[in-house]
């Protein structure tokens, strides 16, 4: 590499100088934001690690194998620049065509170019807005989800509308949607279904009446439903405004890798296609990917497990007097009993190794958020959480 | 994976239905939009691949080791958010902090950031846009260059200043620069230094007077700056509103990990930071890029010889009565002699498994482009090219 200069530079201080006169060189908009924090990501020997929903167990042989007999001259290639390959096994696994995949560099990427292609910045003086113009700006979703969403929404420059859920996390009832603020004209509305993180599944029923409703884009965001009882596939191949989104990440232990991809009509896919860097999916990962879908039935006995796991998991908690909700995912939202908070509980459990997920957000201040970890790591966490729960 | 529906579903055609009532689905701007074409990708078998500026030779035996001992359990878990690791070691190599650096999944993705982070999208109307309203949402570059800058341009709504080199395709003089159209109030210029696809290299000092009358931020893209002779890093070292962009794909052999950084002021680089997708760099890449660094002198080995390589084909075409621009990249810009026209010579090539680069643009419509490939894959090249003069 070319290093340049190598003694270490002093930078002048000018830049808020510069950012002043003439005008700012960085936009107003991306000043004010506030970026997406994920979950950390510590490197802490024997720490066990319950807080991003990473699957505890490692990707098949067969895939490990797959991408290490890659690893060789053909990285100074690009890769496939429309991973074709990829979409043309998913495009076979779901019953539709390679036109209607796209795949994204994680399902993340999937959903910043969705709200690039389908929804307008908002226009700066609210007079020259009336109601259709605001909604072509609006991206909406449900309040708590997944918390990239408004933060996408502020990047695009797009109004936000986050609707409430009911008070068990449950979808409000159709006819109730538009009263709680829901509305159908939005450009994009951001669905997570199961939801996170409350790990509430959804019936495809009531999604595709949502969708039904809808006259803007709808993103079903599916990157936990293979922990689930339904899934809304269906629905992207019924409505040509609804898109499904799913993910290698977690139920297919490649979150390394970062291979999400999205389903849907033709058009919006072409749509979303424009506005994508053009090798946006590393080869390795597309490499990955395609070994996870020759071995599937491996993968399907690792969600039974995880799933039986949340299951047991469940009835400890509850047993020792913890909230927990219905889940369908590989995760866990738990009220702990009133003597310690929520926030306490994360402190306490991470001085013992275990590291869970709390959120600030008003809704969910009351909850930690429970990654089900391997069948091992859960005979840890639950006689951890019984010790503390003891006073010891 | 929960593949949904397994039949195969016929999809409504009413998508275009939908786009016109109530409202467009996909934005105006998206459906206007040209995306960027890259140079093929083709997998034929005894193909030499002259077209995309790949580096002929494979990573360093200890890089690839270091990739494939990686794979393994940890694919499960996201990769480190913002490549902390690979920021420090590339901040000690440039002689600044990890906070002057940002690392995206290719350059591409970091030039698509930059538009995002510093350019306004442009008013619709032109009556409410004084000038330096407009200069707020100029992109700006020289012409030809990189084909992906107007695109991205586009896709931010920006407004696009295309300002032509001069004929031999070096660098108009500073104070002729006005007169071309070049604007030192756009929000963003985007450089390629030494340029594509012509393979010139601009003098650092011309750079530098260039960047010191600049009032927008600039992008002095070093995708082939390992074959050059001069570098511009100090630049990014001393202007707050310059930004030095460096590849891993090309010198690095490493196009199919996708690695890329910016390296600039640490305001620049926290704007940039905060519309990036959280998890944008995979974790294989990250590995790969810090075994490479570790690998410098083997890399350096190869540069020297593609540059022997690169002015022994010179000299041949030369020979042969091409025209062949001075290149200080791993490619060569050649004007074939008028018999066969450029776009003949592709073709004539092509059948005989030799893929160069051609491009439409009027400018570079008599020229071809062409990566320096192996020794051996030159010394296929060459009498190729003889026999095909020799109308043979």
């Amino acid at each position: 590499m070319n290093p340049g200069s190598t003694s270490v530079p002093v930078f002048p201080d000018t830049l808020r100088m510069a950012v002043r006169a003439p005008r700012p060189l960085i936009r107003p908009l991306v000043q004010r934001l506030h970026a997406y924090v994920p979950g950390e990501q510590p490197r802490i020997r024997g720490l066990i690690k319950l807080n991003t929903n990473e699957n505890p167990y490692p990707p098949s042989p067969n895939g490990l194998a797959a991408v290490k007999a890659a690893v060789d001259g053909r990285l100074r290639l690009y890769p496939n620049p429309t991973a074709s390959a990829l979409r043309e096994k998913l495009a076979k696994l779901h019953g539709c065509a390679p036109e209607n995949i796209i795949v994204g560099n994680g399902s993340d990427e999937l959903l910043a170019l969705a709200t690039r292609a389908f929804v307008e910045p908002s226009p700066k003086s609210k007079a020259q807005s009336p109601k259709p113009a605001v909604a072509m700006s609006t991206v909406q979703f449900f309040s708590p989800s997944y918390s990239l969403y408004p933060v996408l929404a502020e990047i695009a420059g797009a109004r936000c509308n986050a609707v409430p859920l009911n008070a068990d996390f449950s979808l409000p009832a159709l006819a109730a949607l538009p009263k709680r603020g829901w509305d159908f004209l939005a450009a994009l509305s951001l669905i997570t279904t199961p939801n996170a993180p409350s790990g509430r599944g959804y019936r495809t029923a009531e999604l595709d009446a949502l969708c039904a409703k809808s006259r803007g884009v709808v993103v079903l965001d599916e990157a936990y439903v293979d922990f689930a009882r339904e899934n809304a596939m269906t629905l992207a191949l019924k409505h040509p405004h609804v898109l499904v989104s799913r993910t290698f990440s977690k139920a297919y232990s490649l979150c390394f890798q970062r291979i999400g991809y999205f389903v849907g009509h033709a058009d919006l896919i072409a749509a979303l296609d424009k506005v994508r860097d053009s090798y946006n999916v590393n080869g390795l990962g597309q490499i990955a990917a395609l070994a996870t879908l020759d071995d599937l039935p491996h993968y399907r006995r690792n969600f039974r497990r995880i799933i039986a796991t949340r299951e047991l998991v469940t009835a400890e908690l509850t047993g020792l007097g913890w909230a927990v909700l219905p889940s369908q995912t590989n995760f866990l939202l738990v009220r702990p009993p009133v003597r310690l908070s929520a926030e306490e509980w994360l402190a306490k459990l991470r001085a013992r190794k275990l590291l869970v997920r709390w959120f600030k957000h008003p809704e969910v201040r009351d909850y930690l958020r429970i990654t089900i970890g391997s069948e091992a790591e859960m005979e840890t966490f639950v006689p951890t959480v019984r010790r503390i729960s003891a006073g010891k």
